[in-house]
Formats: C-alpha cells, sequence, structure tokens
C-alpha cells in the first residue's frame, strides 16, 4: 500500500491471517510455565538417546555419576567433612530456634541430604536446616501447642507441617509454578532475611543471660519486656562465656573473609568452639554455675516417624506453618542455588529444585527429620571448600551419620550459650547492610518494601512481616500495570528519529502533530488510566503551542512499540480516544504494534475501525503522512481530513 | 562521544543528571492519584476565578446552575418526569429483592438524586438503586439476619450497610484511588452481570409461581431444589398474569429498540403494566385467588434513620456489606457515567463522582434509604428522554415525593407477578450474548474470566462469583508483567529499522548479533524468567546458525525502546546476563533506555559496570558497531573483543 506522495513508505504494518487461538495459548503456555525449554535435550537424537535423556531429566544424578572420578571425589570428601563440622552444631542450634530436641536437627542433616544428591540439580548446595524457618516453625506451631507442656504433640506436628511442605514443593515444581517464588523480590527478601536474623538474635539472649524461662513470642517488644521483667536472674558467667565465644567466632569470619584461601578457619570454629566448651564446661562442671547445656542426646540413627505425622484437629495449623515455611525455604533454597550457578556458569532449573526439595521433605518427615533446604552459609561454605558435585552432600551426611552412632555422647556437655554464639555470628552476616544502602540509593521504593519486612518482622511476627512485603510487593506489581509510562516524542535533529522531549532536550516538536509513546500491556487495569492521560498529553500540548505559535495540534501519533499486548479493554480504549479526537477534527495514527497487538487489532476488526492507512511502521513514515496532509489541508482551502484531499490514498480509507 | 569509525552516530543515550527521588517521587504520585490533572483550571487566573474555580470542582452543580434557562429546564423536566415513572415500580421491585419493605425503594428514589444534583459531575446519570447491589445486600445480611424474623434488625443492618458504603466511597473519593474500581475489567463485569441477572431472574420465579416460601439462598442448586421441592404449591393464575405482563413488556422494549423514537414506550410500560394489572387485582380481587399483593404502603416523606444505625454486634458483617456492595455500586455508576460522557462529547471525574455517590448514600443511609448509584437502565431513559443536565434528578425525586405524599395508596392492590415481570425484562437486557461472543472471538483469556465470574456468582454466591473473577483478574494483570513478550530482531530489506522476525517475515538475520526486543517494566517479578528467556534465545540462535552457516553469534543486542521502568532486581538481572555473555566471549549492548530506566542505571552505576560506548541510542547504531568490530576481530587475527582493536573507542571502557 506505498503511497508515493508522502514520500517513500517501504513496509507497512503487516495483517496477515493472525495466529490461531490454539497457537497462541500453547506459546502463552510454554512462555508461563517452561521458559527455559527444559525438555530441549529430550527431543534430540535416538529412542535410546531420548530415554537416556528423559532419565537424566528426572534423575539429576545421572548426569555427573557416570564419570565420576576419584579427582573429584578429594574435592568433594574435603568439601564434605568441612560442611560436616559446621551441620552438627548448627543443626543442634537450629533445632533448638525451632524448640525441638537437639538430635533432630541432627537427624535433619542425614537423611535429606542423600535424598538431594539424587534429585536436585545444583553442585554447590550443601542442605540443612535454616534458622528462619525453624523460627517461623515455632512461632507458628507454638500458638496452638506449647512445646514444653506437650513435646510429643508438638514434635507430630511439626512433622505434619515438614510434610505439607515437602508436597507443596513437590506439586509447585511438578505443576512449574516456580515462577511464584519471583514474586518475593529481593528487597523482601532482604528485609526479611535482617528481620529474621534480628529477632533469632533477640531469641538468644536468653541463653546469653542464662536465662530459664522465656516468651514464645518473637516481637522485639514481648522479648525486651520478657527480659527486663527478670533482671534478678540474670547470670553473668553465661554472658561471659557467651562474649568470648561470639568474638572468638567473629574474629575467625573476619580472617576468612580477608583471606579467601584461609576459608576453613571460619568452616571449622563452630565445631571447634563446641567441643572447647564442651570441654571446659565437663572439666569445671560449670553446668552447677548458671551454664546451661544440651543435656542427653539419644545414640543411633534416624527412628521412622511416620506413624508420628497428625491429620486430625491440627490441620489448618500444620498447613499454615507446611505452606509458609515450605514457600520461604524454597525462596531461599532457589536464590542460593541460582547465586552459585551464576559463579559457576552454570544453570539450574528451579522447578527441579522445587521437586527435589520437595523429596526430601517427605522423606524427612517420615523419618524424623524438619523443614530443610540449602541454606546460603552451609552452600558457601561448601562452595569455599571446593566442592565439585552434590557428592559432597553424601560426605557430610556420612559424617553426621558417624556423629549419630558413635559421638552423640560428647555433646552432652555442651553449653547452650556457645550455641547461641554459632547462632548470633551466622546470624549478624545475615543482615545485608550494604544491600539496603545500595537499595536506598537505587531505588526508594524497594528500599521501603525492606523496610517494611524488616519492621513488621521484628515488630509484629515472621508471617505477618513477611505477607506485608509480599502484600506491598504484589501492589507495586500492580501499579506498575495500573500506570505505565508515557512520554512525548520529538524529532532527534538530522534524523529520522523520535524521542522523548524530557529525556533529551534536543528533540524538537513537529508543527501539528503530537507524537505519543506508551508502554507495557495495554489492558483492562490501565486502559481509563491511559485513556485520561492521553487526553490531557493532547490539552497540555494544545495549550502550549496555541499561547506559543498560535497554531493546533491535529494530528495524534502513537507510538505502540514498547506496547506487549492489549485486551479488550485496551482495544475499547484506543477506538475511545480515536471518537474522542475524531470529535475535535483531530486524526489518529498507530505506530509499530507488535505481533500480539495487530492480532487482536485485527480479530476485534479495528483496523476496519481505524482505517488500514492509519497504521504505520514507524513514528517518521506516520510524521511524514500527517505532514504531508497537514500541507495538503492547509493549502486546499483548509479542507480539514477531507480525504478525497489524498488522492489514492483515500479509496482505502472508511470513515 | 561521537565513534566515526563505526559510521555515523549522531546522537548517544543522555545520561545526564538523573531525577532525584522527591521529583520522581512526585511525578509518579501525580501520575497514580492525578492523572487527568483535576486542578488544571484552579491553578489559572486571578484569586477571584481561583475561589470560583475551586467552588465550581467541589460542587459540580455551579458549573450549570448560572446559566440554566428554561429550555434546558423544558428537556429536563420530560426527562424527570419518564425516569420517574420508571423510578416507581422499579424501586418497589428491587426493595422486594433486597428483602425490605417496598417504601424503602420509593424512599431511595427522592433524597439521593437531589444530593447527587449537587455534588454529581455527570449530566445523564439517573440516580436509583440497583438489582445486583440489592440481591447482594440481601444475601450477606440475610445470611446473619432473617429479614422475615426480625424485620427491625435487618433494616437498621441494611442501613448501617449503606452508610459504610457511602463512607467507603467518599474515602476512595477524597483519596483519589478511583483508579482500583479499573481492576474490575470488562470481562468480569460483563460476567458478574450476567450472572447476577440470571439469579436476580431464579428469583422472580418465587412470584411467578406463587410460592410463599422460597430458600433465602441464591445458587442454582437451592433455587431449582426450593421450586421443585413445593410442587404442589405451584399457582397457574400467577404464573399466567406474569407471562403476559412479561410478554408485553419485552414487547415494548423490542419496539423501542428498533425505533429510537419510540424510546418512551418502553419507558413507560413499566408503571402502566403497574397500573393496569393494579386496577384488574382490585377489580376482580385476584388476591384471593393466588395473586400475591404488595400491600399496605405507608403514606409520607422519609423518616429519618439516624436512630437505627447499628454500629455494634454486627459489625463484621455490615461493614463487609458495605465495601462489598458500595464497591460494586462504584464500579456499575462510574462505568455508566463514563459511557454517556463519551457521547456527549463530555469527560467526568471518577473521584470526583465517587465523593458525590459516597455523600448521596451517607445521607441516604440517615433518611430510610438504601444503597444507590446510576444504574444503567434508567440512565439510558434518561439520556434518550433528552435530559441535558442533573436537574432531571430533581423532577425524578419531585415525582417520587408526590407519590410517596398522595399515590402510595394505589399500589396497594399491585400484583407481586407485575414487579417480578418488571424485573425480569430489566435483567433479560443485563445478559450481554453479544459481549460475551465479542470476547470469545477476540480473547480467550478475557472469556474465561467472564464465563467464572457468571458460574461463580450462578453455582455459589454473589461475592464469591465476584471474588473468583477479580482474583483471576488479578492473576493475570500479575502473569502480564511476570512474563513479558520479548522478541527476535531482524533488518527490513532497505533501511535502518529492526522488526520482529516473526511478525515480518521479510526482515533478515544480521550475521554474528543476535538482537532482542524486550518490553514491559523490568522488575523483581520478571527477572528471571527474562534471564531464562533471554539465554534461551541465545542457545537456539546459536544452535540455528551453526547449523546453518557455521559461524556463531558474538554480540547480543537489546532492544529497550518498551522497557518503561525496571527495579534493582531487573539491573541484577542485566548484570548477570551480561557476566554470562562475557564467559561465553559475547558481548551484550543495550539500546534506547528510557528515562526511568537511565535514571536507575545511573544511580546503580551499572553505566559504568557495563561501559557507557555499550548503550546506543538506535538498534541501527548498535548493529552498525557491532558489525564493525565483528569485521575488525575476523581481520585482526581474531582478537576477539580486545578494545585496544577498536581505537579511540577503547579509551571509554573499563572492563
Amino acid at each position: 500500500m506505498g503511497s508515493p506522495e508522502f514520500g517513500e513508505i517501504l513496509h507497512r504494518v503487516n495483517f496477515s491471517a493472525p495466529r490461531n487461538f490454539a497457537t497462541s495459548l500453547k506459546s502463552d503456555i510454554k512462555e508461563t510455565l517452561f521458559p527455559d525449554d527444559p525438555f530441549r535435550e529430550i527431543r534430540k537424537g535416538s529412542a535410546g538417546k531420548r530415554t537416556w535423556a528423559t532419565l537424566k531429566y528426572f534423575l539429576p544424578i545421572l548426569e555427573w555419576v557416570p564419570h565420576y572420578s576419584f579427582r573429584t571425589f578429594r574435592s568433594d570428601f574435603i568439601a564434605g567433612i568441612t560442611i560436616a563440622t559446621l551441620a552438627i552444631p548448627q543443626g543442634i542450634s537450629y533445632a533448638k530456634l525451632a524448640n525441638i530436641p537437639p538430635i533432630i536437627g541432627l537427624y535433619s542433616s542425614f537423611v535429606p541430604p542423600i535424598i538431594y544428591t539424587v534429585f536436585g540439580s545444583s553442585k554447590v548446595l550443601a542442605v540443612g536446616t535454616v534458622a528462619a524457618a525453624s523460627l517461623l516453625t515455632a512461632s507458628i506451631v507454638g500458638a496452638k501447642v506449647s512445646a514444653d507442656e506437650d513435646p510429643a504433640l508438638y514434635i507430630s506436628l511439626v512433622y505434619t507441617a515438614t510434610l505439607f511442605s515437602g508436597l507443596f514443593q513437590l506439586i509447585m515444581g511438578f505443576f512449574r509454578l516456580g515462577f511464584l517464588v519471583d514474586f518475593l523480590s529481593h528487597a523482601t527478601i532482604v528485609g526479611f532475611m535482617g528481620g529474621a536474623a534480628t529477632i533469632v538474635i533477640m531469641q538468644q539472649l536468653k541463653a546469653y543471660l542464662g536465662l530459664k524461662h522465656f516468651t514464645t513470642k518473637t516481637d522485639l517488644i514481648s522479648v525486651m519486656k520478657s527480659i527486663f521483667s527478670q533482671k534478678n536472674e540474670w547470670r553473668w558467667e553465661s554472658a561471659l562465656l557467651g562474649g568470648i565465644f561470639l568474638f572468638f567466632l567473629l574474629l575467625a569470619r573476619y580472617v576468612s573473609k580477608k583471606r579467601p584461601r584461609l576459608f576453613w578457619i571460619s568452616a571449622v570454629t563452630p565445631l571447634l568452639s563446641v567441643i572447647i566448651a564442651s570441654l571446659f564446661t565437663f572439666l569445671i562442671h560449670a553446668e552447677n554455675h548458671g551454664i546451661q547445656i544440651v543435656g542427653e542426646l539419644k545414640k543411633g540413627l534416624n527412628p521412622i516417624s511416620i506413624s508420628q505425622l497428625n491429620f486430625s484437629d491440627y490441620f489448618p495449623t500444620t498447613i499454615k506453618t507446611g505452606l509458609i515455611t515450605g514457600f520461604l525455604a524454597l525462596a531461599e533454597g532457589i536464590a542460593v542455588g541460582r547465586s552459585f550457578a551464576m559463579f559457576k556458569n552454570d544453570n539450574i532449573d528451579g522447578n527441579k529444585e522445587m521437586i527435589a526439595f520437595g523429596m526430601m521433605n517427605i522423606v524427612g518427615s517420615c523419618t524424623s527429620c524438619y523443614l530443610t533446604t540449602g541454606p546460603f552459609s552451609r552452600s558457601a561454605v561448601n562452595f569455599n571448600a571446593g566442592c565439585k558435585t552434590a557428592m559432597s552432600n553424601v560426605v557430610m551426611s556420612v559424617g553426621v551419620m558417624l556423629t549419630l552412632l558413635f559421638l552423640t555422647p560428647l555433646f552432652h556437655y555442651t553449653p547452650l550459650v556457645v550455641l547461641a554464639a554459632i547462632i548470633t555470628a551466622a546470624m549478624l552476616g545475615l543482615i545485608d547492610y550494604q544491600a539496603v544502602h545500595h537499595l536506598f540509593t537505587v531505588d526508594k521504593f524497594d528500599f521501603c518494601v525492606c523496610m517494611a519486612a524488616y519492621l513488621g518482622v521484628i515488630l509484629a511476627s515472621m508471617d505477618i512481616g513477611l505477607m506485608v512485603a509480599v502484600g506491598i510487593s504484589i501492589c507495586k506489581a500492580l501499579l506498575y500495570v495500573a500506570r505505565p509510562g508515557t512520554a512525548m516524542l520529538g524529532n532527534m535533529p538530522e534524523t529520522g528519529m523520535y524521542r522523548d522531549m524530557a529525556q533529551y532536550p534536543c528533540a524538537t516538536r513537529v508543527p501539528g502533530i503530537l507524537i505519543l509513546q506508551l508502554g507495557s500491556p495495554i489492558y483492562y487495569a490501565n486502559s481509563s488510566y491511559l485513556r485520561e492521560r492521553i487526553a490531557r498529553w493532547f490539552i497540555e500540548e494544545q495549550d502550549y503551542i496555541s499561547q506559543t505559535s498560535g497554531e493546533s495540534v491535529e494530528y495524534v501519533v502513537l507510538d505502540l512499540s514498547g506496547v506487549t499486548s492489549i485486551d479488550t479493554s485496551g482495544i475499547n480504549m484506543l477506538d475511545e480516544v480515536r471518537k474522542l479526537f475524531e470529535k475535535k477534527g483531530v486524526k489518529l495514527a498507530l505506530c509499530n504494534p507488535r505481533v500480539e497487538v495487530t492480532d487482536k487489532f485485527v480479530l476485534s476488526q479495528f483496523v476496519e475501525t481505524i482505517g488500514p492507512e492509519w497504521l504505520f511502521l514507524t513514528v517518521k513514515d506516520a510524521v511524514a503522512t500527517c505532514g504531508f496532509l497537514l500541507h495538503t489541508t492547509k493549502e486546499g482551502n483548509k479542507q480539514k481530513l477531507n480525504p478525497m484531499a489524498t488522492g489514492g490514498f483515500a479509496n482505502d480509507s472508511n470513515h
């Protein structure tokens, strides 16, 4: 449809047959659930190759076991032993946070890592329990059942919640809903983690001060009240011991940070601290001087706990705990897996990871384990220790097994305050001041989300903080789509380019033509806004040019390059805008609609309504045509918008 | 920073000082809450003019009263009388739907229209009660308190809910939260209205069949059970009378639709039906032959009902009813106001309308009225009858007042089945088959949303249906942002333009360079997706060209023209993509970031990380530069990416 009168328009918008529903639905589903095209390998090659690829897809262990070498094992062995030394004190400490017997923390570092080795796709992730999920479990389950008064019921609820977490993770992975995790933004996670770390540290004050009773609530005010109401119970011995070990641990971490080669120092210090402190307590019988100790630990491997699963009265509590902690554990595990995969120039499949997490928690809940995931601290140590494959998890698991079989009596005299020091040191590392500062500089809104999560967690509770932050983030997501940016374009000197006049002061107005750039999808949530915004651009521009040059706007060109999709409300909006302008004698032209948009234009017959000649491939073409018409109509007795004046062009127009 | 080696790059991306936080916050708030710039008039002219503009802003009646003429009044008078004849039977009918005494329906057409005349900005909107909100009130309040057993309490809760609706609407308007109504998409409203109309029609079966007892539930199954369990109570007299009047009403509407000049026929038929049927019943004493009648109606104007407002035990019920019905009434009223404003080439301010609705419901709740808004049917009749200003509401109000004072005894013998016929006829008009068919053709997803709302309403309840539909719509909004479209661009022959290769088959690949177009905001909810999607484009393209030409991709160009904003997660994602490509020896270039994006690039120092010379204003410039480098490195001993090879260019690069 070249119109030689208006300069050379080489290409026009392509309106050839729109994609049918099945095609676009298939493409939408693929983009939503399989953006990384996970079955790429499975589709290639012969039947045998395909079967092997399918097997490998479902059991990632097959990726690396066939060519596993002794050399690789040596690296994995060292890494595995290192994380085992971290796993034992961490397992005991976090179990205390969850108000469950310390031995369950050790159990949880035995079975789940083996399961992960089979199903997990990350080479670096080290499996274990995490502080945030432990505390969250304690706070939700503890609100219903007291761990002190009915420990058996409490533990059974914890196992059941773990089962639900696992099932939830498995289902999420199976239906490839991994993208839901993306709705936890970086800012949310920073704030939430910081808040969780803060309240975990506050909980440790119980151990530091040697208190016997403590509030079950986690918010700042309750904790402070609880502490200061028992001033006369404070024990300086405990505080001193804790302080010394905390200093020792922080020093070790500082050294390791300064010299990455010495990473093993910070990795072994926790176990070393436990051993020294236990020996010390054993020798001077410090348990008689106000230092609380771990006490009796059962010897032996994980007992089967299927019979302890509880599906009766506490169903709402267990399912709530399961969903929240499961989601949180997923978010942390996947974020950790992704970060380290990035370092190794590798890619992990979030949905496969979910299935692996789900499997390990389902099996875990039946073998006396509680919620596990890929904690950041342990995975970082694993990475630094040079692990090559998931085999390091097996080595850790064996290390923990040996401990369970032979070494548990050694932990009898471990002072609780040393565990508190280990937790505190780990938690201090999770409060990411730098990230918060970065958020503050770059994006104030993200900073607000982060602070909302932080304050929500420390002033109310972890679940409330998380929900507040997710709520704000989702509102922001909705606002993004409800208020997409628009800009007025001007001509860049000596080119046919049109750019935002606010951004490029050198861009100049085109007389009589208002050029607007839209962006984002246009649909029900923003179509009213866009209608009003376009009308406002028009009024403002009309005011401005009538004051300066006495002319008026005769053409409005909308650049749709940035519009990724449109729905029925959006098309209605464009049509209303067209009518509105038509009544004022102003003509609307559209530029460069994407394929999703042209499809809808054709289906809704909007192309015929506006007239296909008013759709251009570039702003340049649109401006050239409008400029020509403007010139013609001005010459020809001000015959505004008379299609006859435009010669052959008019044959295509139908208004 | 012109680099003459790479052809002529006239303009570069502008990185001059980013807008500070206060400026961008102010602009964001303005775009979110004041997109239509409502105070434009108030800022102009002298102090006196400004005061007058402010007054006019808050009391839109001042816009038209000063130059109100007799001629205008004549038009308004005719329209007002016409809508009054519709208001009386509708008021009585809808009050029956809400399970409140019919007289309250008449009261509600007296006070609120007068308030609206003062505060409302629409010239066409006719105020009255609506079927959907009436039924919704009955279903939510009725679930707590039976209207038959404790009518006084039931009515007091209805008034209280109306007060909350009014307060909610006022607050929404005051804080300019009108955009929230936009989240009810067109598809949702079509489905919801259709479903509401269906269940309202089902409710009328009670009157058609002359039943004395009926379920309080509204879902299809309960209603059908209730009807078929009382088969022996069915009265043919009632059904016959109802059928005749329904036919009569539908015929009148059909005639009016075919000949718009005869609009008054369908407008007067309801009142005419009521009069004929009442006379008939009075004359043959049909109330003794199975025809139920309205019965005693109090004579007199609205009593004050402040003392009946109930803030005690039923607080959750009243506030829930108030919020849901208030929101729904807003959505309908604003949609109606907007549609008719469009016809008249006028614009209404949604937020001002909310304030007007809020005021009329607050005053209404204190004067024995229940929830009112701008119903579509009545406004359409008003428009057809040629109303010029909101004065037609006053005329209607006076008409209703005269009825209340002198004519209520006339309605004593009105058969309920005639009211049922009036409601049925109105409801059949609300089931918009054509809109559903249009949705099905243009947008299958919108069709699903619509059907979900419809089925939710008829199978569960109105509030569940509404929530399901809003939930799906919001999920869609989130999915839009979670999965923004990406496309691979190719060169359009004989131009410097780059367009989607899937859309324009004539576009051709540029050897060694992969050009991708992104769109939508890039932020936490879609950054992982975009990372994987970009990686997949790269792998697929690499596979394709290595199979066809044996070459490889050396440059990836991302066109950011359509990216309306970016957050910290988005910038991290771009940086990760850059690192990923760097490890593969592939260089990343970005094109045409918008001002919101360059701001963030500068603040986060991403410009320095990627190197400002890798940001281009157009794809053409980027391709020219990459092409030149590709050529140079191929010539010069394959010195891939050696910045020294590019001469002066290298001085700007810092990697």
